[in-house]
């Protein structure tokens, strides 16, 4: 009887994040209810709170999907890119931007997720944001090999944070929105004046 | 009579902004409701709506007072920096980082605001955002006086959206906070190293 109750469980689990990611990408992270996810599932709304401790632990887990399928797309550009150190941070910056682009909710929910102040992201979140910023510090260890390690992790995030910066802003198209090809513009511009090759 | 009811209507306005501005400083655009204003102002709910036309652009005039004091901000800064165009680009960079840091409710609805999907930004605020470009694209054209016009327009706003992402991710303590002197030694990392100048 237990595994039948901790297959029904670990079913449920399944369900709600499949649904939790699908309204995500289609409505946004705003617009997540429980109870919407309740009546879809089929379940009681108490049982969402059985699987999940709040809502928020059930779009962190969403959340882990994406950062999979980010890391998926810029290991994918990265394959197909020439074998130069600035080449892989422009592929890698504009991977970014067009995942962006084509998973928008999704990837606004990477950010957007509510925590209580002054509480620290999970484990697991750190560790998926140094996965990507590992991404970064290779490239940057080649192209300046005289910076101390503190130097690079500092530009390491600087540089994450600054092709964040220009896509946030870019994709914002009631504010300053900028055209798709502008936005790889602006990633190559800045990316090659600040490794010194334009 | 006419001249009585535009005075009153003018008092209601000011104290609006006002308690919004407040309301917004202390608690963020999130916690702003047209029903808690309306009862400190101690007018009707429907008489905010015969001043502005919906809570955002009672929003739109409060952000209006923050571009102007971040303007204020940056300017007072320069005027104590050194006469070098890349000394000028991290000096401001700072100075808007600072002032984020300080405002952080207020900073965050400059962006955060909502609009209707599509809709453009007020010519005001377009206007607000391009005086702020003008403190980046003078020093860019001293620093670079080869680039055409096109990509100094560019660089210009991937600059300044560089830097937003580096402030932005960096007062995110929840995530991947960093502490602000390690926020202003990346801002001063990355330009310097973009100017060409480290």
């Amino acid at each position: 009887m237990a595994g039948k109750v901790a297959q029904r469980r670990a079913a449920l689990r399944e369900d709600l994040i499949n649904i939790a990611q699908r309204r995500i990408a289609e409505d946004g992270l705003q617009a997540l209810r429980a109870r919407d996810l309740a009546t879809e599932a089929g379940c009681a709304l108490g049982a969402i709170y059985n699987v999940f401790g709040d809502l928020n632990d059930l779009v962190l887990a969403v959340n882990a999907r994406t950062f999979h399928a980010l890391g998926a797309d810029v290991a994918a550009a990265l394959a197909e890119a020439p074998q130069d150190p600035v080449d892989h941070l422009v592929v890698m910056a504009q991977a970014y931007h067009h995942f962006a682009a084509a998973h928008l909710h999704s990837w606004r929910a990477l950010f957007d997720v509510e925590r209580a102040p002054d509480t620290a992201a999970p484990d697991w979140y750190l560790h998926e944001m140094g996965q990507l910023f590992t991404y970064i510090s290779d490239p940057l260890a080649v192209i300046f090999p005289a910076r101390d390690p503190q130097d690079l992790a500092l530009l390491t995030r600087a540089l994450f944070s600054s092709v964040h910066g220009i896509v946030l802003l870019g994709l914002d198209g009631a504010s300053a929105g900028v055209p798709s090809d502008d936005i790889d513009r602006m990633i190559a511009l800045v990316l090659r004046q600040f490794a010194g090759r334009e």
